[in-house]
């Protein structure tokens, strides 16, 4: 791309700044219908639904569940019986019942697709779409209750923004179909389910939705004012998650204590342990265990344990080693009790970082539309984002990813229950990634007239 | 006691055994009916009032929630929106709602007095009326479910018989009140909460309730068939029960490990250390930790963790020995993460044993009788029960205490959730119980005699 | 037995006072000399050959080393190198080359046998000889330093009575040999290497010494002043002793620690959780973790650790349960670390409990003797001696055993450096042994006469 | 500095080159002396003899001992029998006996003072004389072995080069005394002791002897071959080095369990929570606990434990965060049981990088000299060098500091037993040395010049 900006380019910003403009208010709404309705990762069935309803209604093949998941790279799915319970709400709230049932059993992912007459890349952008396990604030001065949307869902709320992801993607879905004349190739809209937690990615990208991808773009609201934007975001930590749980035998602490097999010691030495996890002289890495129960009673040699791990580093092979560790570690402390422990994966996320080359492109743009005031240089994410998993995929392919921070002035930390968002940044980045979807679709165009 | 049977005594114990078949069917009812509504501790509401009404019926003296109990000196209370909760169901199930309120807040301790005409030593008999937390059993096999009186209170149950204990001490109130004109002394019955997790006995002994006894005696159910009764009773291990809940600061474990106090390594290192805690030369010990939670999320340096300890010991040193380490373990462990630990007590119970005469005098009634078929001559309970603070007071005050078990044929082993008794037991329970408070209140009138 | 005592009784009785009495001073310059020439286990070459030498010269057979000890039941043998030293100090200080080169690679066992003409019982004696890894005091006071004759081994002392033992065990040999016209039988007197650390008995008795043996005596100095005995002796509790290394991989700890396997925090972790095995309901149980050494420089990850530990129970059951618990606590801190532990054995003892005949007649000859003025009615050992393997062996196969306790006034805690007896409890347990061996020795023969 | 090379320049290269080479010979046999003869830290009494004496000879103002060192800041020093051992081991080994006097109590630094006629800057060199405590392979094929210089004392050897570095030094300060016409300023020589364990530099710099230097130069022998250069030396890890002993109550682990205070639990806790410190999100950090030993026996409850610890932090306040929550666990450990801990510093380092400018300048003159085939761009330490504490005075005083590493081929890794350099390094390092420190003694007649 060539940065004189040719009036083909200049016609379509001009476009679609208006075209995001008239979508401010309906984006606006539907974020905050969004937020009203949180659900969390595998159950976003009201929400899966009305993205079902809204691609279809402006022209896009729509492929849901199973179609674009792949089953055994799920992590982190709940139980049956709460599937079935979240699944039964949404259609309370809403929620069309054969979508839901299409959905069955926490297949909750939705890919629009739009293919243009003319030849061209295949650009996709993902958009995630659950809540967190927080409890919104009921005070009076939090925004969301002044003007009533705030969660009527106990213990779920939209902390994370990914309700102001979601809506943006269904206004960048409108403003592209729009386009439909000037743009070439094909569009992928991903509406991902469960990125809390890393969860949902890996599925979708082991079914190979995103193999034929040359261009992947991705999102995350940030806490920069509305009006800033990175496009230069690096330092994604590959992060893998798990849980173990011992299961040894229970037994009376005052009249049998040799009897039982101790869970609990077996937890604890094992935490302890885990924690010590030697550093790696190749880069940072991390180590948690987040959470750890274990006993059923005071007076019972303790039969039951469970821990809740994750392990992140700087590269994959960072994380591979303390992870691997970690899993040693646990079942050296079965073996200390002679217990069994069974350890289930329930999220994962690769390192990763922009392609330089798209980062530029992107920043170049978010210059030249004239709408952010503060075009950060680079962002250093020091977290962990399954979007890592599509930006591997599409780079080892030989194609390019990039994700981008768009500044959403947070009224309080991600994850805290008084998390909001400034909406004035849901026009902003409607239309920043309406247009670099929209230049990446005339990129084959250009270099014909070029 | 002369060991030759004298008329009266003769003239008693059959007297003693008709009432006891007579009442049979109405303290099986009873025992039903009270392991249908089973009250975990310290919320006896509905129990605690039928034995209010039963005792005033028979003309007794009734003291109550206060009266009886130090404040104190009450352990393991619950959270007050529970007890509220639990008074509520008791009202909705039967009880008077003026008898439940003069018990608000956890104050279910019942004692009936009865003062016979004639002087006479003071004697008193313990009988407990808390449940279990176990979920019954639904299996077709379990008779309390073939018989329709199975829980009808989820995650609770009588799976200790403490609903026999009860039943048989109203149907023993009932004996002694019948036979008033040839009693002499007083008798006071002492209706529990709270024994499980031996947490309510303190409190009535510290009120002074059984400061003037002479004569202390206490009963329970054993595994034996119906039919055996052991006398002499000993082994009663101190135990000490308490909670710690660490307090420490939560962080991000990706982003900002270093700011985080972790209270799960501070409590995770406490259990391994509590665990390790020295044996005694002098007698048996007793450690456990039986409840460990830790952390709320996968992602977050744990900033909260609960333990729940018990200690025990042959005697109250060695069980002082054995908590006053695991206290010092706990504030070390909360030193090492420069956090807080708050420890709380929830339960204990002093050492004991039986006083030999009074045991030798219960084991020669047991064998006059006739109704016992196996007079075990002496059981090791191995285990806490908090009558050892009856016990001890009344030992110390230089009067004599015992403790029985009588066989009950337990279906299924105590705290499970298919436990159940030959009621059988009931009838011979009464009986014996009965006939030993009745030999020690008429002892003036024979010493006159001799 | 009769306790009338026959006529040949109280001559034989008189007879060997009046032997015990002409050996005192001899059994002090022995006992003393031994004090002066300390020899740690399996190192006994000097202790050794002066017992040979003895026997020979008293007429007894004498079987050494491999002819006694079954080589590998043989526990906690020093190293090769460690050995030799040992033996050419030794024959410096007066052993006899060639019975130290009979007795080499730590084979110093000796037993001396005596038959009698006339038929009768086998009765064994045993006699332990090893010192202690304990630093004698220089303190003037110190009696053995008055005296000159306090230990030149530096490192090394008698401070368990073993010295006094083994002269003991040399009057008594000369006493019966004294005797052999009045006695039947067989006797054998066992000089045992290695009972500190229970490493030496065991071998023994593999090797079938005392498989024909029907009385079984063994004794050990105690705290109490000369002049007490004690013949009811139990409670020796079952114990096993046992090294663990663990080999892991060192590595630069600041460039490259991930390279690394730690040993140290494997035999930490092993440690915690050792100290940590349950108690046992059916008895008590020890265990303790003596020694741990790991790593070799502060800045290398441990490649490198050493656990010496010891468990003990009541019963050798509990004593099982233990060990077997730490066994696998250790393999599975191997596999925690991904690294190598080898168990190597270094002690142990049964459990065993006197036979109560026999230490009543033992008990009936101290009064008897009228050289003891406390006779103990019973002594609960509450500690591990390998005698326990004699007697167990002696017991299984019909026989009877005992161990008693002699008043020796200890000066300080035994295992103390400041450790000295009262010189006069030679005299008096040379006499009690002598006229135990003696009238268990005479046994058939009374048999005959009554 | 202009890369012009002017003729003053020029002539001063080519001097100092044909200086060097005069030396080379007397450097290979003083590094070959020093090699046979080495002295771990705090003990280079011979070498610092041989020091003092040459730099006496050459015309330097020399100060020795307490002149130097801030006794309080002086780390890890050894017991006073162990120095005073070493002493006079020295004297026997030709130490000048006044010298040793004078450095009596490990008080083994030197520096040498040059003050040249016309004003200039103050430049200060340092030169590290201690060995390592590693015993030097016999070998055969070890070059030291072939030509008869391996180390004499058992378990000491140069395995780190600074036998290199001493010998240099004084190749250094030959040259320099022989130019001392063409000089300005003043240079100072620094022979610092107990370099390993980072021990020795505080004491030197807290005594204020590089309060008034303006360039600071320190050198290192590196892996690669000799003929590199690396003057961007950066990533000095700050570290901590400490040990910790606790003190507990040792007690018969049979027979009194429980009057045992266990310093051994205390110190596997300490360690294994120590290991388990949080990572820091600002940057790398490290944490071992390299050595630990505890207890005296199998069968004592331990009383007696030490922990050798290191921390390292990318910033002296990442090391204060790693350090300060290893005390923190250590007391709170003792406290757990009731015993006392005692830390006692034992080295440090700070975290520091080497001036750019200075840094710039030495590169130019490395690629000067023309006797360096690969002058390196960047060299990362990732490792400590107590040389910090002198880079983070000077230039906090507005100084400039530089460390470079010249190859020098190294035989073996560092601190191996088969360690062994390239002598050929010895005359470039030399020059090279000692022309930097001519060209900054010219600067100010440059300035004048220019």
């Amino acid at each position: 791309m060539n940065d004189t900006i040719d009036k083909g380019v200049a016609f379509m910003d001009k476009e679609i700044a208006m075209l995001a403009e008239a979508l401010e208010a309906k984006t606006i709404q539907r974020r905050r219908d969004l937020h009203k309705y949180p659900e969390t990762g595998w159950t976003e069935y009201r929400t899966a639904s009305l993205v079902i309803q809204e691609l279809r209604a402006l022209g896009y093949e729509v492929a849901v569940g199973k179609e674009v998941l792949q089953e055994e790279s799920r992590m982190g799915v709940p139980e049956a019986d709460v599937l079935a319970a979240h699944a039964k709400r949404a259609i309370e709230e809403g929620a069309a019942p054969d979508l839901v049932a299409q959905m069955e059993g926490g297949r909750t992912a939705v890919v629009g697709t739009l293919r243009f007459s003319r030849p061209g890349p295949v650009v996709a952008l993902r958009f995630d779409m659950d809540c967190n396990d927080v409890a919104e604030t009921a005070a009076a001065e939090h925004r969301p209750c002044q003007k009533g949307f705030s969660s009527i869902h106990p213990g779920l709320m939209h902390a994370c923004g990914h309700d102001a992801h979601t809506s943006v993607g269904l206004g960048v879905a409108e403003i592209l179909a729009s386009l439909q004349e000037e743009l070439a190739g094909t569009v992928k809209l991903i509406f991902q389910p469960a990125e809390e937690g890393t969860r949902g990615a890996k599925a979708i990208v082991d079914k190979g939705v995103v193999d034929d991808v040359q261009y992947m773009l991705g999102a995350h609201t940030g806490e920069a004012p509305a009006g800033s934007i990175a496009c230069h975001v690096g330092h994604f930590l590959a992060t893998s998650k798990f849980d173990a749980v011992f299961t040894g035998v229970p037994a009376h602490a005052g009249g049998a204590p040799e009897c039982g097999k101790n869970a609990m010691m077996a937890a604890a030495t094992a935490a302890l342990n885990i924690q010590g996890i030697s550093r790696h002289s190749q880069g940072a890495s991390r180590v948690n265990v987040g959470v750890l129960t274990a006993g059923s009673g005071r007076n019972v040699i303790p039969g039951q344990a469970l821990l809740k791990v994750e392990t992140r580093g700087e590269t994959s092979e960072i994380d591979d080693f303390v992870r691997t560790a970690a899993y040693r570690i646990l079942q050296g402390a079965a073996q200390m009790y002679d217990i069994d422990v069974a350890i289930t994966k329930a999220g994962g996320a690769a390192s990763a970082t922009n392609s330089p080359a798209l980062s530029d492109r992107l920043e170049r743009l978010g210059r030249r539309l004239g709408i952010f005031d503060n075009v950060v240089p680079s962002h250093a994410l020091n977290g962990s984002e399954d979007f890592s998993y599509y930006m591997q995929r599409v780079q080892q392919k030989g194609g390019q990813a990039a994700f981008v921070i768009y500044g959403a002035a947070a009224a309080a930390p991600y994850h805290n229950s008084a998390f909001d968002i400034d909406e004035a940044c849901l026009r902003k980045a409607m239309q920043f990634m309406a247009s670099a979807a929209a230049e990446l679709l005339r990129e084959r165009e250009k270099a014909l007239l070029e």
